[in-house]
């Protein structure tokens, strides 16, 4: 299913040799019309790969005819030949399907600083061309995948006959600050640009833009969606937006679950804050606190952890009024020692903590991961 | 030597049976004047510590005859009563003493949110009135160990006969805001308090500030400075404020080499920074990143990290025109591969990087560890 899903997208995936293992590498996702309209949103890291500069640029036109992405590189840092090389695939894959490369998207993933083997690339979007099929959309999937286990791909479809359907890679360097990772949405419904831009930015400013693996920003994190008109039905934006919201929630889902050596997936759900933007704030501090990750790991309910990161933030709260609960036990009432912390059972995958701030009635829910000595192994024992 | 090497100090450290394990858990540091002047800097952690509030209420006086500092319980989120608690401990010192509970600082380290053992406690300061010493230096610093692997304690001694002398303990949750766990700083200088206070604003600034093992902040960290002016001789500011500032960095160094878990020390010196501002910011940007932490620990000079890191700071840089250096070799040139990384040999505890901004001559150093399974371990493990 994934990005085949919707009419009017043939996708595949193939394995180009960029690495060095063999494995699939390369993906190509093209829309067949009759529409090509697109929106994406971008990572904010100032740092930023030569595909995210160049696809910056792709859809200041509006128009994605076809997204080219590739694991096994980041082409991040690596100047202006770097910049070079996306250029050349975009012009490759333009050549090779008759398009414009203005309206080509280039996506990679990899380690950063390392130039791509464009010999491997350029051939291998050939090979791509070639493979490219109305049931594509699983091995394009497969071939974006760098330290990920399992690909990741959704779907959800309107009774109305349209269809939003998706892709994601993500596993580590997993702390969005606009976007995450590499996302592929393409759906057949009958939008413009700007229609899609509204619901793309929606989606991911409470999917994408919550979870918070490991507190690591990517340079080359990219969320397009892309649209064919093919269904001929133009949903109502409200209806729309929440088929898009619900393939990126349970992309984002997917994406913690599979996080680099995590054991423990946490539901970080801050409520009774002044406004959303403190809880937040409050949630992606707790989500970042190495300690509390730690203690997680250890299914430890250590509620002492969650205030001191809580203490970090400039939030509206009380130290005396802060409830905290673990799987649903308040083990932390009034800023000091609540129910006890025996009736609490972390021996599942997924821990909820719950923050209430007593400072009014916003909330926000993050989603965060363990520290593991599989994580510290991962990110030590090679570069990635 | 620490805390007594000044004249007119007495200390002393017991087993007060704080800790389950028996080990030295209660230190007393008392100023036999003739001065008793104090400064000091607290956690800015909004959720704080009993004994915080309790010592900065002290330190409005400007006067502190006595410090007493328990390790195994924090004394943080205990409400009401983790305040009176930390009230009852300081006029049993000042009982025993013949001082006033109003010139008693009080300081706690150990797990959040657990009640300590008053009578344990109680007991204790009287044992530990009875041991005090000229030469019970050395046992204060053992006794308020926690995970810390050996106690830390440094000296300067002016040519001009007036001593700095201090101890610290800390070893994990090691990001301090303001100051850094407990350290207590002692001087025979002849100073009143605005003048230790300058010199110690100005220390901490550039030494506890500036380390961050793991990127939690404490809420029960504490720095404080006590004058007895028992060498009769009142030292110039300037000369002061390094004594003090020297004193600060050597027991700051020996909290980051002693950090929970750490293989690595990691100096990290931002240079070509617009402002000093810019330059901490982006050092402890790297500092806290976890897949950097990881690297390190892999012996990987993976500056990919490190730029990626830098890219979520709002410093003043051009990608293009970052620079990066791992134990001396440019790795990184212009935002792209620079120097062969094969060339950087991490093979020894201290690790240096040196992050070039491009964008003025302002520079700041901050020190952090690397991120390894043993302090996922001694975190996850049991509760701390």
């Amino acid at each position: 299913m994934s990005v085949t899903a919707a009419q009017g997208f043939t996708a595949s995936g193939v394995a180009a040799g960029i690495k060095e293992n063999g494995n699939p590498d390369l993906a190509l996702v093209v829309n067949t019309g009759p529409r090509l309209s697109a929106a994406a949103v971008f990572t904010s890291n100032r740092v930023k790969a030569a595909p995210v500069l160049w696809s910056e640029q792709v859809l200041k036109g509006g128009q994605v005819s076809a997204v080219v992405l590739n694991s096994g590189g980041a082409n991040a840092c690596t100047g202006p030949l770097g910049f070079q090389d996306t250029h050349a695939t975009a012009e490759k894959v333009a050549d090779v399907l008759g398009h414009s490369a203005g309206e080509v998207a280039v996506a990679s993933t990899g380690l950063i600083g390392v130039r791509l083997p464009m010999d491997a690339v350029l051939s291998g979007v050939e090979t791509a061309a070639a493979a490219l099929s109305e049931h594509g959309g699983e091995k394009a999937a497969i071939a974006i995948k760098t330290t990920d286990t399992v690909h990741k791909t959704a779907v959800a479809q309107s009774p109305a006959g349209w269809t939003v359907g998706g892709m994601a890679k993500g596993a580590g360097m997993l702390a969005p600050g606009l976007a995450t990772m590499l996302v592929v949405l393409t759906t057949d419904a009958d939008l413009d640009t700007a229609g899609l831009d509204t619901a793309l930015r929606a989606a991911t400013r409470t999917t994408f833009d919550r979870i918070d693996s490991d507190g690591c920003m990517s340079t080359n994190d990219m969320v397009l969606l892309m649209a064919s008109g093919a269904s001929g039905v133009t949903p109502g934006a409200a209806e729309f937006a929440e088929a898009v919201r619900e393939v990126c929630a349970d992309l984002a889902r997917q994406l913690i679950g599979d996080a680099e050596g995590a054991s423990k997936d946490i539901r970080i759900e801050v409520v009774g804050a002044a406004t959303e933007d403190d809880a937040v704030e409050v949630g992606r501090s707790i989500a970042r606190n190495n300690l509390l990750k730690c203690a997680v790991h250890g299914e430890d309910p250590n509620w002492g952890r969650v205030l001191s990161a809580i203490g970090t933030t400039s939030a509206d709260f009380e130290p005396d009024q802060l409830n905290v609960a673990i799987n649903d036990v308040w083990v932390c009432k009034n800023g000091s020692v609540g129910e006890d912390r025996e009736l609490v059972d972390m021996r599942y995958r997924e821990v909820r903590i719950t923050a209430d701030l007593s400072a009014g009635s916003a909330s926000a829910v993050i989603w965060a991961n363990d520290l593991t000595a599989d994580y510290v192994h991962e990110n030590s024992a090679y570069s990635s």
